[in-house]
């Protein structure tokens, strides 16, 4: 299958890319020419490096974008299989522990932690390692079938938050754009990854926010939560629109993801 | 006088800083050894990089910091000197310059758009420089006293979106935490930068903003604004509390800061 020898080499470029050269050693496949481009940013795109523009989106100064430019595919391709979206990753979590650690919390269990999936808890990297890290129109089909194959890896930083949240008493809701139809497959595929443990898992009741923004959904549901008796003690995604809007929690916190946008 | 070599070795620094080694030659003194760290990052700092301590920093997961870690003192520096901090403002301002494009405003004069002054319009680099790029504690004085000098050099990529704005019949209104008593000397330094024309230069009321935020403090003077028909299309700034808050405008833009952070 595809999708596995994918993996494969995924966690075989994660452990070797420090060469800047050893991902095409010894491989029969390879997902990308994984070079450095020279300077510090790759290459241009109309005036500006890709690392401009990848700090440009994950501060929202660029919105609505659909695809990652062309020209920024391979620059795209080494920072999320490199150490960099890892080390981006953990400094975003590690902030988040630094957080809760010193917070004083009333121990009555109403409080909670909202976490998005993909890209927060769960990692499409082997889908988008196929589809041009984000560079291709976004493929509803294509997406949902790799959504059901339930092979999505963990994001490891962000479990290691998890696992702290929950011995400090916090509980955890997962708050996701999937829909209630892939509510099984998400279950198995959180267990899979080692999410055992949560309160709530909220997914998009397609009918009642049909045409509505991922903003929208997202605050509505954690409004229900509030008035429900919860109290949001922090709420982490990967998107602008997990984190914007309303009821959003006492602090939030935003996950690198340079490879598609959500309003 | 001493700030006049370090503008000039700033200069020297920018111009010259693409090859690793060429700032250390010929130059009498030098700011720093500016050597890029091996790796992506620079060095690491509690288990992070220092380019994801700055990515963490620009997107508002970590808060409240008060310096720079000492250990990115050199990483910070090289990247504030070279093209990358250049680059990445260009981005943002940029990005100003296409939603403002494509805006169909009504003509009546009372569309602004809200800058901020310090590393938004203005740069206070050749303090920094001498000041350890954000990683020695703020002084007031210190800080004051390079200020009231007049000599803060224009930000190029805002000065061009600042003309853009002009031209579209978008009136400007600089909105800083410098206070009532700088005035006459930031008007000053703001014409010497090439920035002549503006609606308002609202500088702050210590009295009356005693004890209060940024966040408050901008908030409230951007009602006012919108309170006298004032339409708020966009706002720029390097601080955070620079576009938080409410008032914010129909559109938010934030440029990069690693040096200092401001609630």
């Amino acid at each position: 299958m595809k999708i596995i020898s994918v993996l494969f080499l995924l966690a075989t470029a994660v452990a070797t890319c420090h060469g800047q050269d050893s991902v095409e050693n010894g491989l029969e496949y390879q997902i990308l020419p994984l070079r450095l481009k020279s300077g510090s940013g790759g290459q241009h795109i109309q005036g500006i490096t890709c690392s401009s523009w990848r700090l440009a989106v994950e501060t929202h100064n660029i919105i609505n974008w659909k695809t990652v430019p062309q020209e920024c595919e391979g620059y795209i391709g080494n920072y999320i299989l490199g150490d960099q979206y890892r080390g981006d990753s953990k400094a975003v979590n590690r902030e988040a522990y630094f957080y809760v650690r010193d917070l004083n919390l009333t121990k009555d269990g109403k409080n909670i932690w909202v976490f998005d999936i993909d890209e927060t808890s769960l990692s499409n990297l082997p889908y988008y390692a196929e589809n041009g890290f984000g560079s291709t129109p976004y493929n509803d089909t294509a997406f949902n079938e790799w959504v059901n194959l339930g092979m999505a890896p963990v994001l490891p930083e962000t479990k290691k938050l998890y696992k702290k949240l929950l011995s400090f008493g916090i509980k955890i809701v997962f708050l996701t754009g999937r829909p209630e139809s892939q509510r099984a497959i998400t279950t198995k595929n959180l267990n899979d990854a080692g999410y055992y443990q949560w309160e709530k898992l909220i997914l998009k009741d397609k009918e009642q926010y049909k045409g509505k923004t991922a903003v929208t959904y997202k605050s509505t549901e954690r409004k229900k939560l509030e008035q429900q008796g919860y109290r949001i003690i922090g709420n982490i995604g990967d998107q602008w629109s997990d984190i914007l809007g309303y009821s959003t929690g006492d602090r939030t916190f935003k996950l690198p993801d340079p490879l598609y946008y959500i309003a």
